[in-house]
Formats: structure tokens, C-alpha cells, sequence
């Protein structure tokens, strides 16, 4: 290659560090000393390197194409992020590449791999749940490929994150229960490793010490994919003799299931049991008993990672900041948490 | 700085080759030595080329891209045909253009004038509820670009249509509401001009003549978008003398107004109204009351969609007829028709 042209990875190597922190270190990332940063910038100098974000010809290649990459799209968090998404693109003249990962590492790994290709402009993203290295998203991210994460982020990636409160929203759903009368409150989720459920299991865990409750705070991990495993894992949950009294579900889908297994054990709901779970069915008013939930801002959500991926692409001004942006849920009461 | 985006021409220069040598020894030409493919091969690895997909399209005249154009994506009939589409051409290594319409015949319009541009090589299409007109669709068909359709179908286009079996599927539902007891059955719809409507449509009615209470049977049309307006037309409806005690809804989305409305009036489902819908929705079994349904093979539509449609881009010999495929729906009976 041409002396000038030098790539992060020589750059790196030439430095004896990693990647990543050259990748930090030339965006003046507080994790890297201030000494390091300068030997950065010196070589970086020296070796005639360009942190242009915008100088690579990935940026030169305009498609007008984004990828939006997501676990599944058969899940109203998804499908109404899709519609925020698209508005936006399609009132700025951009056309939506849909993959979908199916909660597979090996899926989103090879999808990544394909868009090194040049194929679109800019990618939107929401790991799978099985998601717990990085280096495909890194390595895309290095070729100055615009990324922007929405929902479900990786924070060592330094771009901009839409996400909702997590946290807080975990913390409400399981005070909403304790307040309710719940000693024993159970979380249920589909990861160990996706940051969103570690927030909302945090929120409850604080929210059961702070009530004094912590001792019956459990943490239930649920299959990502076989809902008839989950059905058998919930149900021996339920048949323990210290099963849980107040159930806060991560994700629409196990509802359900929890409902038509307190059904088969005689358990009620709200009385037996209470329920509180992250939807945006518009159903969910109509359940039997109706679903106390937390919405997440979906559309907003889509709508907004949409508009500052497709500004980090039009504007040569405009750089994809290392920031979180939240947009706070809802917690609305129903009959699963409050009815007879 | 991106790593890994030179272009042809300049690694055509680094081997001191033509370009058009480097393009064939990539392909594995058979007009190229080994030991020269070997040289590019190594030397394109070093240099981390990536070929640019629009390059190979123009060359091949294949994006290896198709277009998938429907109404919406929060509705789990079209979420589940999207994973089935999807499924079908990530096997075959294509990529998902995904475009909604909003059930906006303009939205529509645009889209297709623009995929003339060659964007994509194949079209999947299910039709807006605004649809009458079917110029923009013949005009892109007629520019040889493959066109598949699934469950909303135009007649006029002669090319291969996925659908349900709508007309029974409509006489089922009608003529199970009459078994189980009911005089006046309605049928709920969004469009007077989509053909799948017609055909539910029609065959509520013709199951109604066969069980001579024709008399009572009426089709309420209902907007494709706001839900507002809908809620006060199905008060209207239910407030009637002659109110229906059976309805058919053709859209999943009614229903949530259809439950809230009965108890709004004090009007028991079953024993007052009774219901059936169109509906993919995994928490039917769990609304009150549980709802009947007719499920359509959303996921199976789309997966032999775009199976056919792939198979046309990929085999000269394989031209698309102009034939209905049909998959047949279920009609699975729950309390809203027959509990207590």
C-alpha cells in the first residue's frame, strides 16, 4: 500500500497496542492515559495517518442503503422499531437492507462479514442474545462503517447507543410488585450477557434491597429460542414450594406461556402470582387477567437511531459521539398486578 | 482511514496485471493460469480487498437482492411471512430490501418507480388496502423484473401468487358462527378492492345463503389506518338494533377494539357476540375470552414466495407462470365462539 495510507491495524502494530486502544486513544476516549494518546498522535503523525473518519472510500461508496440488523422482527419491540426506522429513511431517500439474526452469534458474525462489502452506508444494530464478543462488529466499525445500536448495545463499541432506561425500568417493575404484596420476585430473561437484561435485572435485584426482600429476588435464564423448553423450565420455576409471587418477564413472548402454566398449576393471576411484562402488544389490555406492562418508546427508539446514523453518513461534520441516548419506558398497571 | 477498500485498479496496479485479468482471476476463470490466480489471490488477501457489490452487479447485472414490498411489519401475519422470506434467502445468499407501504397506494407508487433503477433483482409483493390501480406494478413487470406475489394478489399481473385459501377460509369462520348459533353475522374489513377481502367476503356470504340467514349478514368497512376512527365505527356498529351477534374480523388489529367495545356495552363474548379473526398472534389462547381463529400459513407463504422467486432470478429456464399457489389456513376454535 501507498506510504500515507496506513491502516488503524498498522497503526497499531507499529505501536505494539491493540486496536481498540489506538481506536480510543484517537478519539480521546477518557480510558486511555494521557501519555498514551500522545504516542498515538505522534506516530500517527509520523506514519502520515488520516483519523478522518470520513476519508475511507467505504464513505465514498454512497448506496443510500442502511442494514438494520436485529434478532427477530416477530416481536412488537422490533417490528414497531422497523416502522420508526423506515419513516425516517424513506423521507430521507434511504433504502433498508433487513437482516435478521435469529439470537444466533454465527448469524450476526457472517452478516457482518458480508457487509464489509460495501453493500451500505451505514448499519443499525441490536446484538442477539448470544452475542458476547465483539471483534465482527469491531472490525466493521474499524473500517469507519457507521454503527449505531439501538435497544440491545455493546458499550465497548464508541458510537452512539439508543436505548431505553433499563435499569430504572427494572427497578419500577419490581417495586410495582413489591408494593403490591410480592416477597419473592423472579426475572425472567433470555441472557446472561446482553447489557439491557443486566441493567433490568440489576434495577430489580435493587429495588428487592431496597424493600428488604432481597433474600426471594431469583433470576430465571430462559432458552432464546425453544418455547417448549421454556414452557418445561418455567413450569418446574412455578413448582418449586418457594416459587416466585411476582414475575417481572424481559420479553413479551414468555407471557404465554407464564399465563397458561399458572392456568395448568391453579396458580392466579394476579392473586397467586403477579405479572409485570416488557410489551408493546397493543393486546395486551385484553389479556385474561390484563397484563401490567413496561413500553418501551419503540417507534422513538427506531426513529431517532435512524435519523443520527443517516446524519453521521450525509454530514462530514457530524461524528457518531461515544453517548448513550435514553428514551424512558412506561410502566402502566393492569389486572396481572392489581385485579382480584 | 479504512482498511481494505482499494479498488480493483489499484490492485490490478500492485500486479502490474489489467484490471479486467485481476476481475477474472477473482472469478476463478478458466482463462487465467493458477499460478497468476494464486499471485491475486495472495496479494488481494494481503491488501484485504473487499469487492464492491454494485461493481459485480453491474458486471453480472445481479444485486443478489430482492425487494420485499408489503403494508406493515406490526402484525404478526406479515412479521412471520418476513421470517419466512427471509429464511429462504439467506440460504441462498440474498439480501432483504424491505419496503412498507402503510397501506398508502401513493408509498406504493414511489417505491416501484424507483426499483426500476435496477436496485434489486426480483420483487416480493402484497399489495396496499388502497390499491385499485395497477400501472406502477405493471410497468416494472413489464420491464422483465421477476414479481412474486403473497396473500394480497392483482389478478391482472400474470405471474405466480401465494396465497391462502381465503374464500373458504371466510366460508368457515361464517358458517362456524352459524353453527354455533348466530343470525347476523358481519364481516369486518379494511378494503373493498383487495381481492383476499372479496374472497372472505364472499364466501361469509355464500356460507350465510347456504344456511339461510343471508338476511342478516353485513360488511362493515373499516379504516387501513387510524384506529380512533375505527373504535367509533364499531360502537356505531354494536349499538345498532340489529347489532351482529356473530363477526368475522379480516385483520388481527380489530380485535383489541372488538373486546373493548362489547364491554364498554355490556355485551358478553360468547353469549352476546361471538368472534372470529384472521390472526398469527401467539397470545390468542390467552385473551378473555381466548379467541377462535383462522391462522394462515404466514411463515409457509413466505418462505415458497421467495423460494419461487429466487429460482426465477437463478435459472434462465425457469420462467414464472401465471399460477395461484395456495396454502390453506386452519380454523382453530376457542371460547370467543364457543365458552360459556
Amino acid at each position: 500500500m501507498a506510504t500515507g495510507n496506513i491502516t488503524i491495524k498498522e497503526l497499531a502494530k507499529e505501536l505494539n497496542l491493540s486496536t481498540a486502544a489506538v481506536s480510543k486513544a484517537l478519539r480521546d476516549s477518557h480510558e486511555i492515559s494521557a501519555a498514551t494518546k500522545e504516542r498515538v498522535m505522534a506516530v500517527a503523525e509520523k506514519l502520515n495517518y488520516v483519523p478522518n473518519p470520513y476519508a475511507g472510500s467505504l464513505r465514498h461508496r454512497k448506496s443510500k442503503t442502511i442494514a438494520v440488523v436485529l434478532p427477530e422482527v416477530a416481536d412488537s419491540f422490533f417490528s414497531l422499531a422497523i416502522n420508526g426506522i423506515e419513516s425516517v429513511a424513506i423521507e430521507k431517500g434511504y433504502h433498508v437492507l433487513l437482516y435478521l439474526t435469529h439470537e444466533s452469534i454465527l448469524k450476526e458474525e457472517a452478516i457482518f462479514k458480508d457487509l464489509a462489502s460495501g453493500r451500505v452506508d451505514g448499519v443499525l444494530l441490536s446484538i442477539s442474545s448470544e452475542t458476547d464478543g465483539i471483534d465482527h462488529i469491531r472490525s466493521l466499525f474499524n473500517r469507519n462503517m457507521p454503527i449505531v445500536f439501538f435497544d440491545r448495545t455493546c458499550e465497548e463499541i464508541e458510537t452512539v447507543k439508543i436505548t431505553t432506561n433499563d435499569y430504572e425500568s427494572g427497578y419500577k417493575a419490581a417495586e410495582h410488585l413489591i408494593k403490591c404484596g410480592c416477597k419473592r420476585v423472579a426475572f425472567f430473561s433470555i441472557s446472561n450477557s446482553l447489557q439491557i437484561n443486566n441493567k433490568r435485572r440489576q434495577g430489580c435485584l435493587q429495588a428487592c434491597r431496597d424493600h428488604d426482600v432481597e433474600e426471594g429476588f431469583s433470576h430465571l435464564l430462559l432458552s432464546n429460542r425453544a418455547s417448549e423448553v421454556n414452557y418445561q423450565l418455567i413450569k418446574a420455576e412455578m413448582l418449586k414450594p418457594d416459587r416466585p409471587d411476582g414475575i417481572v418477564a424481559s420479553v413479551e413472548k414468555f407471557t404465554t406461556d407464564i399465563y397458561l402454566i399458572c392456568r395448568e398449576l391453579g396458580l392466579g393471576i394476579p392473586a397467586d402470582v403477579k405479572v409485570v411484562s416488557f410489551s408493546n402488544l397493543a393486546s395486551v389490555s385484553i389479556l385474561d387477567p390484563a397484563l401490567t406492562t413496561i413500553t418501551q418508546p419503540a417507534f422513538e427508539m427506531g426513529e431517532l437511531a435512524s435519523s443520527i446514523l443517516i446524519k453521521s453518513i450525509e454530514l462530514k461534520s457530524f461524528a457518531l459521539k461515544n453517548e448513550n441516548r435514553v428514551i424512558p419506558s412506561t410502566l402502566t398497571v393492569r389486572a396481572s398486578t392489581v385485579g382480584k
